[in-house]
């Protein structure tokens, strides 16, 4: 919460910290300044008639890792169990001081798969590890999850700095995960390490945690980031073609809202990348061009980057990457587990492209061009349990939400995006749902 | 967590983060300086063969308010509505666009005492109020309360932004409340109404929330402050005295660690300041000299929030206030509800005095001061549970969990202390304890 409070702290004294001996004293402008650490907190001191009142200024800094790498369950890759450290002398410290214990969390389907090489890393490498495996899907998402957890890592015992809590999953699992760990004695490190598309582009690289709550999607929650996430392709090779077009999705919602070069490279190899699911070709390997699955990936993380650091913990409301999420989680909710997360925000996307076109913000052309990359993408651009009801309802709710302002992004051409405050006008909004099923109810629905 | 990773940022490209137009854009040294607002976030970026990593440094500022308050129930008083915002302007902005909601959470016993005076304070302001009293025991300190609050703040509804969450009780209750708001959203403001005065003086002031879980004292929680403080003293004149010596403790901790003039003031009117409940005269209401009960809880809360805010999410282990804390959640845990936080905090701080004195910190006189200060607060200063066994066991527990050292806060003077990181030799430990026993165990065991 950034200060507001200027204009009322004029009259007040202020103090900075310093910490001579272990000691933090207070320090104003009239004090004696003292050799010491000073620190970057402050604090205002008002006294009046009704009594004494202190302001409290006090910066936190959080510092992660995001690491594309490969072969991470390759026992001479260091990556899983030292990557989240960046001084090299560090890690020679910690690694031989006693035995390295990790305790990893799972998603059942990803241990199917990939069970026997997990354990057969941590094995490789003389870890005492607990790997915990659980159903991390939609309709399990809540509380007890993070319960159950909670309670294998207490028996695991962990030492809650230099000892991450490991997920390995999709975007429910680092989620779950997540909001364990913040939890756990306040704040245990963990490890984000995405094994979905979807994931790997979204839930990876922000700070928010969180789990259904009473019907409503991440109802429950924190702002706590991992201090790394570690980024592998090579899991793609085991997904269903339907889980890439579902991160399809969230790459194309920064290519609308930031990056004219990945929308383009999305229409025109957009097919391609679903096909081979991000997989580089073997020759490229080493070579100095990038290819387009290598390009495409590192735009999207860095434009999510750039959206997401300076609003770490949403101070500010209004947020680009939001772009797809006014109407989804409500569509989302009502059909689970019909669509998938991607799905619902394609959706989403599909019909604020129609309204961005009714107010005159994009042209017949770019609005045709943005559906048929979705198309191309194989992501549903219409659904029936999509009424005009539903949105208005999630747009209410919205500006309920949101400090009295609607704060709907929408493209104002390709890879460019304003946020809009106002409320859409019925009119606008009803003539862009019509045209929107007009000409999409036939072709999008899957 | 601060970066400690410097060494292996150098060979990477720093970006600075500037917003124009509501897109947020990397801005390095050799890019042309784009007109902006400029983010304290940073993104260091790090191409190697291996492929692309990405280090973030987005720091986030807490501001929240400590305010010594008088007859804060009284309707004529706006400081428990707005006494949370600072600029005047934006008050009245809040306070004319809609009907004011707030949801309370009041603890059973306060609610008997005071419960009517609240809802007539919420009635009389025209207020849309919901109030839930809870049973907020150490014993009932757990996740299915937070849950409980959860529910009922959801049913209620409150905008996530302007509507902050009142607790008013104990600390109990407002760490459950404080690990309630920080959860719900991800964050939603809440206020804390300190009514003992052990949390008026220790709970109130900083970040911490939290719960017990698995047989552990505040095992989960977070580290999330709430926008306001209230503290009225007028509370305590319906605790029993021993609450008040219970809150003496921890007045008397940072009296010890850090203020020689808190800790004499104490030693002479320790036991009128008892026995008055810190209230103060009335004819010294509107007098320019602060009275004893006055000047003693604004140095407490002031020497607090010195350690407290440059510190929010204890990043430095190395914690003065941490004094009476490391033997005391484990004997608090084992007798539960035979004494109260307060006094294991006290019996664990004497035993301290001894070690001090044994290791030549600390003078005959001084020790023997300190102890006689602690009886005249009517304070516990042995226990029989509290073994040698159980003293070595919290130590080690201690050692495990502080990253390799014990951090344990020691007087080395009368209010004037230093943290020592070596295990304490056991022959010390053991003729401190010794000479603790022959001297306390039938004097000050309650």
């Amino acid at each position: 919460m950034p200060s507001n409070n200027n204009s009322s702290l004029s009259q007040q004294t202020q103090s900075n910290l310093v910490q001579v001996n272990g000691t933090w004293t207070r320090q104003t402008e009239q004090s004696q300044p003292a050799e010491g650490k000073l620190s970057d907190a402050k604090i205002y001191e008002n006294k009046s008639e009704h009594g004494v009142s202190w302001t409290v200024v006090s910066p936190i800094v959080f510092t992660y890792r995001v690491i594309q790498c490969r072969n991470i369950l390759d026992p001479r890759n260091d990556t899983l169990l030292w990557g989240h450290i960046g001084d090299e002398d560090l890690k020679g410290t910690i690694s031989n001081s006693k035995p390295v214990k990790r305790f990893v969390v799972i998603d059942d389907t990803v241990n199917q798969l990939y069970g026997p090489q997990v354990t057969h890393y941590f094995a490789a490498r003389e870890v005492v590890y607990k790997i915990l495996p659980l159903p991390t899907t939609e309709e399990n998402k809540c509380m007890e999850l993070v319960t159950k957890i909670l309670e294998e890592v207490h028996k695991f015992s962990i030492d809650r700095r230099s000892e991450p809590i490991i997920a390995i999953g999709g975007g429910v699992c680092l989620d779950v995960v997540g909001l364990a760990a913040s939890l756990y004695r306040r704040r245990t490190p963990y490890i984000r390490v995405p094994t979905t598309f979807l994931s790997y582009i979204d839930a990876s690289v922000g700070a928010k945690t969180g789990v259904n709550f009473a019907g409503g999607k991440n109802k429950l929650g924190s702002y706590v980031p991992p201090v790394a996430t570690f980024l592998d392709r090579s899991f793609f090779q085991t997904l269903p073609l339907r889980q890439i077009s579902n991160g399809m999705a969230e790459m194309l919602k920064m290519a609308l809202m930031k990056h004219r070069g990945l929308f383009e490279l999305l229409e025109a190899e957009g097919r391609m990348l679903l096909q081979s699911k991000l997989q580089s070709c073997e020759s490229s390997n080493n070579s100095e061009q990038e290819d387009s699955a290598t390009a495409s990936t590192r735009i999207a993380i860095e434009t999510m980057l750039e959206e997401l650091a300076p609003n770490l913990w949403e101070d500010d409301l209004d947020r680009l990457v939001d772009f797809g999420h006014l109407i989804s989680p409500e569509l989302e909710m009502r059909v689970l587990p019909a669509l998938l997360h991607g799905e619902a925000v394609n959706i989403d996307m599909s019909l604020m492209v129609y309204v961005a076109h009714q107010r005159g913000l994009l042209t017949a052309e770019e609005k045709d061009r943005i559906i048929q990359c979705m198309l191309g993408l194989e992501l549903p651009v219409w659904h029936q349990d999509c009424s005009l009801d539903l949105v208005q309802k999630s747009l209410r709710e919205r500006l309920k939400h949101s400090a009295g302002s609607l704060r709907m992004p929408l493209p104002t051409g390709l890879g460019q995006a304003e946020i809009f405050h106002d409320m859409i006008e019925d009119n606008i909004l009803g003539q862009a749902y019509q045209k929107w099923t007009d000409e999409l109810a036939s072709s999008g629905n899957k």
